[in-house]
């Protein structure tokens, strides 16, 4: 067993050159192989060389939106602990979670919905452009397409890549149709950990 | 594309049913089956199924120490972020993670170590018996094994689950085989959504 002999600050460095190693032959779109990467260097799953989507133009309306003063609305704590607040800083950025808010739960089991659909009403009232970084909630997913839909509410761009069973290759499905601007770990993988890996890859810019 | 309706208190539920629809024929052991399907329903991944180790007694070590005044030691706050800290404050558990610290962050620096490395050291001060739950940093694990090795200080069990590339796989072998209480995700993958993932697992017990 051996450990190799590395530097703190080059362990991401050497990180990304293994994934590229791996990766070997398999071709990711370099206009977007910073994300894809970011995506396998916190999960090690290679399946996001291939889910990942990404809607027309995307990149430009998220450099676009982050220099224009957008805020990012995480579903849970845990993208929002995830995500690397003081690269965004530097754009005055700033990031917001709204499903522990006591007004959301108690609204929430009143109206016998989510808190996750809950906290999409709140960030409409932030008044400013939102980009949604949702990593566990398909109903946050469905409520923002139906909000779009209804014309109530037209968020900047969503990364829409919750987690798990009940809906959520739907709701997925669904954000990819809607027309919104955004991207999609299509299937049912994703998670915290991969909402915040893309919001950092965003900022990041570059690969490494 | 039908999107099921469900009512909030019952998703959690149905996402279970549908991992054990999933798992089919697969058996994973009864006895781990709450950690095993929470790490699923965290990740949707289910190579977990196989790749979790389990150390000996670890369960009842682990109870024991919850009941008896341990804290939890996190690497990230993404981890911390997503322990259900509500159900570990009916024991008294306080969940710990001095990554982001300053002291931590300078004396990382001057002394050419990872920030995690530092966090560990700092852990042996809290003079509590320390549950580690280690979701991103291999350099945490060896600077725990290392500890054990020199007699210095025990863990009472440390969740071992970093994901990633470098020393990653190396750092989880050698704790399997330091004799600490352990439970490991073999391979390259885990994060910080499994390591929360199994925390909150052995907090509830039950499968859902």
């Amino acid at each position: 067993m051996k450990i190799e002999n590395i530097r703190p600050e080059d362990i991401e460095k050497r990180s990304f050159e293994m994934i590229t190693e791996i990766l070997g032959d398999k071709k990711v779109d370099a206009k977007f192989a910073h994300i894809i990467k970011r995506c396998i260097h916190t999960s090690a799953d290679f399946e996001y060389a291939d889910s990942l989507y990404f809607s027309e133009d995307i990149l430009s309306i998220l450099d676009t939106a982050i220099k224009n003063g957008a805020v990012i609305v995480t579903d849970t704590n845990m993208v929002k602990a995830g995500i690397n607040k003081k690269a965004l800083s530097s754009f005055g950025v700033e990031v917001f979670c709204f499903i522990a808010d006591e007004d959301v739960t108690k609204e929430a089991k009143s109206r016998g919905i989510t808190r996750a659909t809950v906290s999409i009403e709140k960030a409409m009232k932030i008044g400013k452009p939102v980009i949604f970084a949702i990593g566990n909630a398909p109903t946050a997913l469905l409520e923002i397409c139906k909000l779009h839909r209804e014309g109530t509410f037209k968020p900047v761009a969503v990364i829409g890549v919750p987690v798990g069973f009940v809906n959520v290759i739907e709701a997925k499905n669904m954000l990819i149709q809607s027309q919104i601007p955004c991207i999609v770990a299509r299937g049912r993988k994703g998670g915290s950990n991969i909402a915040a890996a893309i919001c950092n890859a965003i900022t990041y810019k570059t690969v490494v």
